[in-house]
Parts: C-alpha cells; structure tokens; sequence
C-alpha cells in the first residue's frame, strides 16, 4: 500500500496538485484493501502531500473498514445518510481539503461529491494512471486469479458435450473455484471476488455480450467461446477459448486461422516502448487485410487489475506507449453472423524483456476441437 | 415504459429542464430495462421532450441492447473505447443535447459526462425522483421478489442450528431461490439479478456489516440476524430477521423488546403525510428513552425499487413528505457490543390508506426462538 501511495504521489507532484480526492470504489480499493458497493453513502479518500490519507465513510461501516483497510489511514465519519445539514458527508469532506489547494479529481468523480470539493479542482485520474503499473504484490495476485481461471477452462474442456447448458456448467465451475479461493485464502473477502465462468454456443458466438438465455447448450460443431472472468480478493483475470465439439465447419476454417494470425502478431507486438493504439491498429489490419473489417467488434485487448476492463488500452485511439509492468487481455476476435464468433482471451504482465502469459491453455485449432463420445 | 418516461418529463416540465441525462445504470435500466455493469464503455441515456429517447452504446452491445432493452428507443453508436477524436463517445453525446438546452444532470453523473454536456447544465436527480413512486409493474415486480426473500428466510428457519456455517446456508438459500427464478422466468436477466442470503452469528450480529468471515456458524443463543437481500431481475427486496437458537440470554431480552416497540411504531408511522425525518426521529426517541441512543447505528429504513438502498430515505435529516406507492424497509436497530445486534427488516409499500407489508416472517421473541434438536 506504501508502494502504490507513494506513486500516486509521486504522480501528484509531477501533475502540481496538492490533493487528489477517491471517490472510485476501484480507486478506494487500491489504496486500502477496503472494497465496498456504490449505495447512497458515500466513501471518499483524500490524499494531501504527506501523512495517512484520510477516509471519509458511514459511521456504520467504522468496524467493517478496520477489519478490511490495511495500511495507515485516518478515519473521519459521518452520521447516517442522508444526515442533517453541518453533519453530512459533504461537510465532513470539505473540512479535509487544505485552503487553497490543486485537487486532482477522477474523470469518473459523481458530480456531487466534485461540486463539494472547495479550492481549484482539476479533472486527473492520477490514481487510475497509478494502477496502470503493477508492483509485484498485484502482479502475483493477478497471477494467482489467471491460475484458477486456466484451471476452470480445462474443466470446461473436460466436460464439454452437446447438450450441456450453461446453467449446467456455470455453477459447477463457480462453485469448484469458490471452494478453492475459500481453502487457499481464509479471509476472503466475498465483497471482492466475483466469479463468472460461461460459455457461448455456435448460434449466439457472433454476439459476444450476449447471454440472454442460460438454458442455452452445447451443441455439436462449432465455435462455441468459453469465457472465465475471476475476480478474487480485488484482482482479476481472464481467459476465453474458442471451441469446437466433433467437428470444425468448413465456413469456421479460414475466420480461426486469421484470428491465430492476429493473435500471434498481439503477442510479438505488445512489448515495452509500442504505442498502443499502433498495436491495434497493425493487429486489426490482419482482419482487413483478409476482408474482415466489417466484423470486427473490439480492441485487440485492454488492461486488468483491481477491475477486469481498465486502461491502458490496447486500442486505436489510445497513444500511450507500454511500460514494463503493464497487464493486458490478448483478445483480437471476429464476429460473423452465420458463422460464430472466433476469440481467444490471455492474460499477459509485460517485463523488460517482453511479455509472459500468466493464464495458458490450448489454443490451436486441433487442441481446442474436442472428441465427442 | 411510456408511464415512467411520462413521469420523467413531467417533472422535467415543471423543473424547467428541455433535457436530461442518464449515465447511472440504475437510471438507465429504469427506462429501457437494459442492465449493464459499470465499465470504461459508457452507456448514457438522453431524454429530451418528445420523441423516442437517445441511447448512446458501444456498437459492440448494439444486439445485446435490442435483445434486452423495451419500449421506443434510438440507438446511437460509438466505435470501440476510447477511439480516435472525434468519433468517441463524447462527440456522439454532445451531438444530441439540442442547443441552448437547460439539460438535467444526476447528482452521480461521472465528470467525464458531465464535462462533455454543451448548454446550461442543472444538477437535477429528476429520474431519481421519479422512481420514488413505484408504478403497479413496479410493485407487482418487487412483492414477487419479496415473496422469493420471504420463503428463503422460512428455508434458514428451518435449517438452523448451531454449527451450521455461512459457507453451507449461502449455497444452499440462493440456490435454491436462483432455480425457482429461472423456473418463473424464462428470460431471467443475470445482470440484473443478484441473491444474497447470508446471517451473523451472536459473536459478530452488533457489527451489522461484517461478513468478514465466511466460515462462521450458528451458537446456541442469539442473536443472531438473518439477511435475504434479492435483486431478481432488476427489482430489490428485503427481509431481516433476529433469531435465537435454544435459548435467549438474559441481556437480549430488553433490547429485543425495545427493538420491537420501535418496530411497531416505525409501522405505525409510515403512511402518506408523515414526514421522512421525523418517523425516523420518533423512532429514534423509542431507543434513546430506553437508554439505548449510543448504540443507534441506522435510519429507519430506506427506500427500495430498482436498487437495494435508494431514496426516499426514513432518515433525520430527509424532510420530504411520505406519499402512497412508495416502498421503504422497516428496519429499527439496536447494537449492543457484547449482547448482539437487534434488527428485524420488511419492505412495505405505502398505500393511500396506510401501509402493506410485502414481506412476512415470524417477528415475536417466541416465534424467532428456534428449538435446538
């Protein structure tokens, strides 16, 4: 937490600001261990220059934060919300910003809380920018989550067949993993973990948000994507695999092949010193190139941390260039209608030398066709 | 649908507002029934004074939105996050808001949103507002999930004794409750639908939100306090009960009955005309005569609809006035370090004749007392 704090500051002097106000429960979570849900009452960090940062919060929850934060903080509570008027949260957060200062305030800052911020208040997501390098700690969480997500996609593997329905399988691979993180972490904190392990069949693959049925199966053929997003204790991983079962369609061929392509060209790409929409923009061109573009859908990947969709961006339009320490989804997919969807997902951390992929499975288009008995 | 976007611009009317702005989830999900969670993408909702509202998506949810969303509505799509300038999602929201409009903004809208809104902008919660009246879909949806929190308090009933660990009723209640919504509903929506059914034992119940630790189990004794807390799709509900095993210890016994007296008043009060701050001030006078003021940690109750927790708000310090169709929890609490935590919840809506309970357990100290086998 000292770490991450002494970033963020870091990050404050070079942006000239005195004070930089959390508001962000993911924010909040990076710098105290303390996850909480967005309701009514408000949780909002304050960070000067120097001393503990200081945390606005329920009077409620004052045991609940002791028996979560880690680090040294400085509580300051308000009465239950909405509160008369000179006890609220509102009054308590005024009196910590010092007269006169520069506060950075997140782009995703609700209006309220911003309105209430006295001195000059500048838009700087200086904590977000903060989370984008990951010190070893969360990196070693990051990779410890990516190992049950591997995990959880080989026992998909293991008992794909047609017929199987989602609302089959998702317990049973939820409720294995959450049996796990409860054996391996006892004080797990339910509030930060979040397990969600689907799958899509051939007939709604091309849409890959979709999951309106989940008495949806699996069927013979192909491509189904399985997907394994696990939060647990704040971090979070992601693996997805295309698949089939028995058989490849023929029209499923050429679409699985470029996506190998592009796939191959992210990874060699993604390295320290690259600009990140650049890596999108030469990874999307292999979908061009090969009469593609119309069914692209989304970015090559995009960064993982407390959160399972964050900066940095593997995407055009994003210009900042990757540093060592970064954690990336590697997903070019494609989506044509008729035919399926084509995505594989990995998690990968970039180091000086390059990149590794902390998640792992099969990915050729022999190893992820399963037999069907 | 049309009767809430009708409500909406009603008050937008007479607020003097051309448009208003939805970028909050709840909000949004409130006039489209589309449900997403809260990521880099923005989803945000424009509501202007005639014609169908505007509805700016990512294009990569475009068919999940049309499979999910009800009622007129005009998708307005941005190429993948963040790209390129002018092509973002900001260019397509600004393109919207009708110029020189007074435009409505939630007191939660993101500054990033906010920053982007030409025109007059005016904080307003007037979506807010409107959903504190509950339209009879609305309460037909909440007493259903009431009904479902109902019965799954009976199963904990049924099941208790001591030994029996969180670990082992949390399964097993949502599960259970989880199938019977899929049974109901064929088109469930799982990001709108969320089951908690936990408890806390005597050693923690005082503390009324940790949930620290997941092995912890049922004692002879009490008290402990039951929790079922169902969101099923997209409609909140809650019940709460204190119960005991075996056994009552001597200390419980007054604050029960302190509890019960609130309980009974706070019933009482809640009905059209009353003011919201004072039920609560009444209600707190029940436990500060008894001595008991010390050990107040919560309001009343709080409102409930499309979320958990959401105004109005049986609150000192909220001085609206109580109308009919309104939902609120009845929730008086005492918590006592070293004797327990008091609390029995039901959410009840209020009618133009007084108030109906949606939800229903056992209340008296006899009938929480469990037998021990």
């Amino acid at each position: 937490m000292l770490l991450r704090l002494q970033r963020v500051r870091e990050l404050m002097e070079a942006r000239g600001l005195d004070c930089c106000v959390a508001a962000s429960p993911d924010n909040v979570f990076y710098l105290t261990n303390f996850a909480n849900f967005i309701h009514e009452r408000p949780f909002i960090l304050v960070v000067t220059k120097i001393g503990a940062p200081q945390f606005v919060v329920p009077r409620l929850e004052i045991p609940h934060v002791r028996a979560r934060a880690v680090g040294d903080l400085e509580l300051v509570e308000y009465p239950e919300f909405p509160a008369p008027a000179g006890s609220t949260w509102a009054d308590a957060l005024r009196a910590l910003i010092p007269r006169g200062a520069r506060t950075g305030v997140e782009s995703t800052c609700p209006l309220m809380v911003h309105d209430v911020i006295p001195g000059t208040r500048v838009p700087n997501d200086v904590i977000d920018d903060a989370r984008m390098i990951k010190t070893a700690y969360e990196a070693g969480r990051i990779a410890y989550a990516c190992g049950l997500c591997t995990d959880a996609m080989r026992a998909l593997f293991a008992g794909a067949k047609p017929g199987r329905s989602l609302m089959q399988t998702a317990p049973e691979l939820t409720g294995m993993t959450l049996m796990r993180v409860l054996r391996d972490n006892p004080v797990t904190n339910m509030l930060a973990t979040k397990l969600q392990a689907v799958f899509q069949p051939p007939s709604v693959s091309h849409d890959p948000h979709n999951f309106t049925n989940v008495a949806m199966a699996m069927t013979e053929g192909g491509p189904h994507v399985g997907i394994m997003n696990f939060v647990v204790n704040g971090y979070d991983s992601e693996i997805e695999r295309s698949f089939f079962l028995g058989k490849v369609p023929e029209a499923a061929k050429r679409p699985f092949e470029v996506m190998m392509t592009a796939r191959r060209l992210a990874f060699e790409l993604t390295v320290p010193g690259a600009v990140m929409g650049e890596v999108d923009r030469r990874v999307n061109d292999v979908f061009r190139s090969a009469g593609y573009g119309e069914y692209l859908l989304h970015r090559t990947g995009h960064g993982i941390g407390v959160t399972g969709h964050e900066g940095p961006f593997l995407a055009e339009g994003d210009d900042r260039v990757i540093e060592p320490g970064m954690v990336f989804t590697i997903e070019p997919g494609v989506y044509i209608p008729g035919v399926g969807g084509f995505r594989h997902s990995d998690t990968l951390i970039t180091t000086e030398r390059g990149n590794v992929s902390l998640t792992e499975g099969p990915d050729s288009l022999e190893a992820v066709t399963l037999p069907v008995s």
